[in-house]
């Protein structure tokens, strides 16, 4: 099948497509906060509704303990091979509103880009692949390969329930290969296919000291103050050289060779192209290593956030009771996020003075991930980017996690195609996130001819089988 | 005159005093929040028609730059001394509601304690005065002594507008005491008379790094992470040794002789007392010195409070672009708090790392002061202790800061009588602030033996001038 009039569908109801994304970004979907659940069940309840609208078959809002998963299939392509293709409709909180110069919630379009939280990451990426779906469902009838949706509700939160239920439904999501567009590109015309993710972990480290605030006056000299407490552990946690202080958190670290380090830097962003994106003067970290190299083949860890004390207007002259640190593990092969959590734990109660008390929570463990660059589903992929975009991809690694990547790999068996369609300056999980309209028609074309390449790879598939979906 | 009838009026009017006290206790004054400005205003209208109900005269309310000043006074008896009386109807937050058994705002009693912001500091010792003054007006028709009221409405953002107003007016404002009850006993049966005071300036510490929050999957190890930068600047601000790291903060710290010391040791509260008022188990600070000393005649450096990033429930994988440290001095003879003021400035330029931006305001400098144990002021004070409590005060130094002590000394010549009527537990500055009414009523009974007790100091005074308030 020749994506011809597929594609021009697409061009033609441009327009609606964005108004369609609008409405999906107006969902406050966000995983992370319990209060937000009805909202993120609702826009489940709006992207199962309009996948039944395009066409899709077997759409189903499968429960989970945590956030449903939106599934939906299209099976009627026998010997074809079989797509996954994978997206989240979750997205990290909107604060602070001040931050933002629209709602972010209220999704705004302004110089060919819509803002909204979510506009990137993911659901601007993932409706890219429904509106493709669609262009080849309103025009042919039918889509050159099998497609099995999976769109879940906890990729911000490290996806707690997905692995469980693709280890349950192992036969039912068989496939050949599993698309994931969650990633970015190095700029608008220079499109990437991401081969390696970071893993992740998440920690919360709490210090309290007195049982309630003291008087700065009465006590101050006197009593260890757990917020400076918490400040000397977190200052603690990596040496002036920006190594992380961690013992014993290197041993696992792979060490690449000259070959690959100078792929890397043939292929990968300069440092004055990182630097430019994050919009900052200077880099900061380990020597020895590129700013790109540091953010994709070398751990890290982040302190996301802390506070402790009296920290907003007016002034407190108080020692506080406690104070709290979100940190942020960003893992490489072959480090193991649950070893790694024992050695911050370990670590954490050896430094804790004897005059506070900490505790400690790990959780989102997510396994670093590696794809097969010369996997024909990849080749495949760069294919349609020429096609989408006007040029090749270039070969990427990814600083960030997206937890299913080894998921399909380990469990399914079939290579994670990482399209990314975001670019540098998004801001993804920053304020006025945006995804740029022009990369949007875009990736619907590169998935529309990406559906069509596909079809020429080899299935070890068999797609129709019945499925009852296990989910506990 | 003699105090008997006075105190027979007061024993009998106690139940109507605390709904009184309750009621100066429901205004939220909070100085250091400008959106209670409001709130501030309605409390100093309050407390001046209460001034006038009682027979009090020329009560005013003296506007200023920041929140007025009340005023009262009666002034007829000539020959005799006069006293100023002084306190503060402004508190600080009621901040975090959620720590408070009852709202800070709603005066509770239980246990023979009022609960309320501003219980102790400074509301119901303030108000132990006014209502001696009652006792006294009501019963005699007249005071033993001259008294002239200064009640504040910004002692707890460092009085910036009370030293000018004091300096404008000094002539008018003469007196041979000043009457300051904004301290502490040791216990209930333990009167505490304070003969020094730490002085203070507070700080901001701002540091900004990326123009907006950034991924920190894509940037985490790349970018300098302005919350750790704060973190490491906080952390290296003292020393192992619970020393204040920054060059040429001791120089001027003035160092007592054994006698001194030892006079300490003998009359204050023992290392284990002072864990026990702030329920902690063991202390911190500079090794050679007690926990008594470590917070009075050592300076110190009290982290108030820090934020940085996403530190609420839910998470987010981020670099913030900004943290905030609020951070408190206390400072000793022979400290200056601008000289203080320009060694942090100058300490923070120096360790900002090159990465990151910090940006530093101070502000609230107040001098440390010291006050003759045996001005016979104080003694009288000693003997209205016996009186109203029973036994004889000890003379105790304070860690805290009351901004007015030298202003009384320095421009008015007066000495300041620091009558304390809290007691440890009083958990002022923290969530469930009380007075205990034993000792509001106790309290009373003092200030009506002390107003008795001051007509026999020499008076240098000529009270009944005419005053116009210069208040610019």
């Amino acid at each position: 099948m020749h994506p011809v009039r597929a594609l021009k569908f697409a061009r033609a109801q441009g327009t609606r497509f964005v108004s369609e994304l609008k409405e999906f970004l107006r969902f406050p979907s966000v995983s992370s906060q319990p209060e937000r659940a009805g909202d993120v069940s609702k826009c489940a309840n709006w992207l199962a509704r309009h996948l039944q609208a395009i066409g899709l078959e077997r759409v189903r809002i499968i429960p989970t303990r945590g956030n449903p998963i939106v599934y939906a299939s299209w099976l009627r392509a026998p010997g074809r091979p079989t797509l996954i293709i994978y997206g989240h409709y979750d997205v990290i909180p909107g604060e602070p509103a001040s931050a933002w110069h629209t709602p972010p919630f209220t999704p705004t379009v302004k110089n060919r880009n819509v803002h909204a939280r979510g506009a990137a990451d993911d659901k601007g990426q993932l409706f890219s692949h429904v509106k493709a779906l669609e262009s080849w469902l309103r025009t042919e009838r039918s889509l050159p390969v099998n497609v099995k949706c999976i769109f879940e509700g906890e990729e911000e939160i490290g996806s707690p329930h997905l692995t469980s239920f693709i280890a349950r439904n192992q036969r039912a999501l068989r496939a050949d290969a599993a698309v994931i567009s969650d990633t970015r590109m190095l700029a608008p015309d220079r499109p990437a296919l991401s081969y390696a993710q970071r893993g992740g972990l998440r920690a919360e480290l709490k210090i309290t000291g007195p049982r309630h605030e003291l008087h700065s006056g009465n006590f101050g000299g006197a009593v260890l103050n757990p917020v400076q407490a918490l400040c000397e552990m977190i200052a603690s946690l990596h040496d002036t050289h920006g190594h992380v202080a961690i013992p014993g958190f290197y041993d696992d670290v792979r060490r690449w060779g000259e070959k690959e380090r100078a792929f890397m830097a043939r292929t990968g962003p300069t440092d004055h192209e990182i630097l430019q994106d994050a919009q900052v003067e200077r880099g900061w970290g380990e020597s020895g290593f590129s700013l790109y190299e540091r953010t994709t083949i070398r751990p890290a860890l982040t302190l996301n956030g802390m506070a402790g004390g009296h920290y907003s207007h007016g002034s407190k002259s108080i020692i506080a009771a406690s104070a709290i640190a979100k940190l942020g593990f960003r893992l490489v092969p072959d480090q193991n996020p649950k070893k790694i959590a024992q050695l911050f734990r370990d670590h954490i109660a050896r430094i804790t003075p004897a005059a506070v008390h900490s505790s400690v929570r790990t959780f989102a463990p997510i396994e670093p991930a590696l794809v097969d660059r010369n996997h024909p589903a990849l080749k495949a992929a760069a294919f349609a980017y020429k096609k989408g975009f006007g040029s090749r991809p270039v070969f990427i690694r990814s600083g960030g996690s997206i937890p299913v990547v080894n998921t399909f790999q380990q469990i399914l068996g079939c290579p994670a195609v990482l399209m990314g369609f975001g670019l540098p300056d998004d801001q993804i999980h920053g304020p006025n996130e945006k995804f740029h309209l022009p990369n949007f028609y875009k990736a619907i074309a590169t998935s529309i001819w990406y559906l069509a390449a596909a079809a020429k790879l080899r299935s070890a598939q068999s797609p129709q089988r019945k499925m009852e979906w296990r989910t506990q």
